[in-house]
């Protein structure tokens, strides 16, 4: 298969070589059936097999108690901007959102044609550099959900301790961090997640809902838009992004086999440790996080001088270490280094930057 | 890669052995990046150049004139019935809609969510067999839309002619019979096709829409219903479902080196004029549509007895001929020769249907 980059890319982004290698092996013959999974009715058996291994794996890993939902949607993070209000706002039709950074501030905005949305705590004022805090005193009484974004992929910042919101209904955005943690379901009424950065290819969004949330959308939603439907046809009321599931359902498979979420966090930890402490001790490269907000997944940090990012970044490129730039609301650099990011990734981008530093100073 | 089945399956359906050949050669490093298609970020380079391709070669495939816009989406055909009529509803709110079977029939009762919506004539009293004939008088003349079903994927029956909606706006669900033949794209105003039949793997749909009729969407639509911002950003507001796309690019690739939809729709009419003469002149199996609107896609039939069916469609498969049972609402048979059925799967079909009209006299 010849050679394979070091991609930080903050998603789509790296998958697991032996799942990539799996998916290459079966694409033209999938378990002696004679077809690509692509090319499988959604109504077969081994398609249900398929969806329903993923969605038992899943449940599996996250310990996702019965009484959730596990579904498999088409149209990103961004339709879920607009469903989970759609399907949420169902007595008062007030939500408060935490502004922790650019998708936090878009759901908040697609909220608001759906009733009466307010922000409840902000960190614009230092570019989302950091989660702020509240008191769930100040959480308006009657609100149908608090929302935040668990990881904010563009800041590298990350909710290490889930909100207290009190009684309040908790629904998160974890695109960027879903299986990364040990996380307790039933702190939340919704979690969703684009599967493109840590799970799968683009193109499935997994959402997990408490099944009494689940029913109540208004009567003229675009039937798409409604978790019903999709809850009541087990993700398959019309055709699911069938290939995104067959690959996110490996994904779990390699999860499981490797010791689930705890030995993936572990990792994942060492991992981050790594950079964090080498960006904490060096000269040149400032972390641009707080230490209590620090995502393990994104990392970003900066030279302070945007000639010297560009070249590290363009330096980087030629080592075969690929989307090192920050955001461009950011600058500066993100390593993103997911659950499919191997050790060896991380080693060889600090072996760079101590280079980097020895040559630049 | 070991065996390959015939594989009927009217969609999610088979795909042409040379692009999933290519697709799993390249799976874990495509053209020297070292990255999977999966794990290219969607702002890099080498993926704009994917879907720029993949846009300009289907535009060369169907004559698509500068006056129309391309969009990859994601959401199926279903959420095309709610954004047909969100984004096209602008003056009268009224459409009258053609009901040629299931996927009309929904995408009728979707759009009246909407608007003032009525069914202009229906196939309903034979069990959607034919395509109803209406008179361009007949529509009422202050309509916004008159949407038709091209292909019915259930029935098999298509539109042989494009229906005369005089000055009216045309809008066509083809689904399951793009790219199956040259069609005068300024005829319609709309046309869309989910890609898991005639293009690629299902997560993928596409949009050919005429520029001066987006950007009407009301206000407060849910931002990924709105054409306009997925126009205005190339289809990439947000992530889109970047390998279905990088395959249904793949396909349009290998559609023009076989010469196009020319020579693809002369394979198509070879094909199904081969099965359905053989269902003409059989006196076990009758074809179930009427000549002039048989649909070169998707070949229904049966042999008037629900046991011999059911025998046939298992003995076909014992033979690796995958899908051949009729949909749950027709029983009998069904046999999808979409574009990637290669022309020796038709002649196996055939030649077992002669055996078994032979063994079952």
């Amino acid at each position: 298969m010849g050679y394979r980059a070091i991609n930080f890319s903050a998603g789509p982004s790296t998958l697991p070589e032996e799942v990539l290698k799996k998916a290459a092996a079966e694409m033209l013959n999938y378990e002696g059936t004679g077809e690509s999974v692509m090319e499988m009715s959604h109504r077969s058996a081994e398609f249900q097999k398929i969806i329903d291994d993923a969605e038992q794996n899943l449940r599996d890993l996250m310990n996702i108690p019965d009484d959730y939902y596990v579904l498999f949607l088409q149209g990103g993070g961004t339709l879920q901007f607009s469903m989970v209000p759609i399907n949420l706002l169902t007595n008062s039709k007030k939500a408060d959102y935490i502004i922790t950074g650019n998708w936090a501030k878009k759901a908040y905005e697609e909220a608001q044609k759906f009733g009466d949305i307010r922000a409840l705590a902000s960190s614009a004022d230092k570019n989302f550099s950091y989660i702020p805090k509240f008191k769930k005193e100040d959480i308006r009484e009657d609100v149908d959900y608090v929302y935040v974004c668990y990881n904010n992929t563009i800041y590298g910042t990350h909710y290490n301790e889930v909100p207290d919101v009190g009684d309040h209904l908790l629904v998160a955005d974890m695109s960027s961090c879903v299986l990364s943690e040990e996380i307790d379901v039933t702190k939340f009424g919704l979690i969703y997640a684009g599967a493109q950065k840590n799970v799968a290819p683009a193109g499935v969004t997994i959402v997990i809902v408490r099944k009494d949330l689940v029913g109540h959308a208004p009567e003229n939603t675009p039937i798409y838009l409604d978790y019903a439907i999709h809850a009541k046809k087990g993700s398959m009321y019309n055709t699911p992004p069938c290939y995104s599931i067959y690959m996110a359902g490996e994904v779990f498979k390699y999860l499981k086999s490797i010791g689930g979420v705890k030995e993936m966090h572990e990792r994942d930890v060492r991992k981050a440790g790594k950079l964090y402490d080498y960006l904490d001790h060096s000269e040149m490269f400032t972390p641009t996080v707080a230490k209590e907000d620090r995502s393990l997944m994104n990392v970003t940090f900066v030279t302070g001088d945007p000639e010297l990012d560009k070249k590290f970044v363009a330096g980087a490129r030629e080592r075969g270490m690929l989307n090192l730039a920050g955001h461009r609301t950011t600058g500066g650099m993100r390593a993103s280094i997911y659950n499919a990011m191997p050790e060896e990734g991380v080693d060889a981008l600090i072996a760079y930057m101590k280079e980097f530093e020895d040559e630049n100073k």
